[in-house]
């Protein structure tokens, strides 16, 4: 019988890297504008290294690029882009199609929704505000509530314990293979591949269920359901 | 011969009480929808008497509220918070009527135009993007640039030799009395007082001029201009 279902947030609900992709372009654009000289599919391209040499969530990327770029921070510049970029980043924070049905459709069926995340928790939470979802949720485990990120036990093992259910009556969905999938399954977890978000190619995801379109979770649940 | 004109950013060229009023108060409203039992008005107060115990640009301002209230951070409702504080922020950061008409108008009139703020420097700098007026000053000096705030001579002087102008070629514009035009006068400058944008009563601002409208800024540069 399943009684929840757990969800990856980046690129599993939101449609994370379209927001990024749209949010840095529009900060270089402005950037550009406040008197930075560099193309604009360059400068784009070395902010996106940056983030790969720290990491996605990085808060501190454009004063890195202006000092590695120019030898120093011009705040008017700076100030150009961090405005754009966080424009950009409010007006694409969005849900992939289907998500805010299907999760609604989840609460109607009676399952208890978890989102497990290697976000920080203040990023998560607000993410989660954005698009209106932050009432959703039964549990929330972001990366500062373990300290340990997905494959590690740890995460799923703290929402199933907050949702009080066992593992093999929880689903986990996911966009990320190696963390999501992998993690989930180690648990007990059932597993579903949430494909339209892969960004790597996946080729074999190892999930029990994988899905083109978060609209097929409903009818994944009601099968697993109806033989009970 | 007046060559240049210095403004305070906040309550002189941005309505800034209004916008944090505003931003407050959809962030409590935010926050008892998301949770918080609390009434609406009182929240609003107690919040503003956090303000006043650390500052205005206090960045933690929620966190320390939900502490002091409920005893921990439920990051459900902080969340809520602050999207709808960023919300309405964006929303409600305006300049006064006329401020980028007259900002306009003395650029064609060809003075040089400077800003003394004594906000941190990225909130001085995001603010005048936000607004679209980051690429109109030749010179701005925020709290981060001399390390001292108004009234001591260090920011006026900081901001006439990056014009470089005379004080007596400066116009100092501002809304606060005892920081704003004492400051100005004491180092030599022309100080009009911004009484549009003053929250406290003043009755004597002790400045060569009072305006109720920037508009009447270009008639005290024509008049000033006329005569040499």
């Amino acid at each position: 019988m399943i009684k929840a279902c757990v969800f990856d947030l980046d690129n599993t609900l939101l449609d994370f890297m379209r927001m990024k992709k749209e949010a840095v372009e529009m900060a270089v654009e402005a950037m550009i504008d406040a008197g930075l000289k560099i193309k604009k599919e360059k400068a784009i391209e070395k902010i996106f290294k940056l983030y790969e040499q720290t990491h996605i969530e990085d808060q501190k990327i454009f004063d890195r690029f202006l000092e590695v770029e120019t030898g120093h921070i011009d705040y008017k510049i700076l100030a150009a882009g961090i405005v754009a970029y966080r424009k950009a980043k409010a007006a694409n924070m969005i849900l992939y199609p289907h998500v805010r049905f299907v999760l609604t459709e989840l609460l109607r069926m009676g399952l208890k929704l978890g989102v497990i995340s290697d976000a920080p928790r203040l990023q998560a939470w607000t993410r989660l505000a954005e698009v209106g979802l932050h009432t959703m949720f039964d549990a929330v485990i972001t990366w500062d509530d373990t300290g340990i990120r997905k494959p590690n036990p740890e995460p799923f093992l703290a929402v199933l314990k907050k949702l009080n259910v066992k593992p093999e009556e929880a689903i986990m969905v996911g966009d990320w293979a190696e963390r999501d999938i992998y993690g989930a399954k180690e648990v007990g977890m059932i597993t579903v591949f949430a494909k339209y978000g892969d960004t790597f190619g996946t080729k074999n995801s190892g999930a029990h269920y994988e899905i083109e379109d978060p609209l097929e979770l409903i009818e994944i649940v009601k099968k697993l359901n109806e033989n009970q």
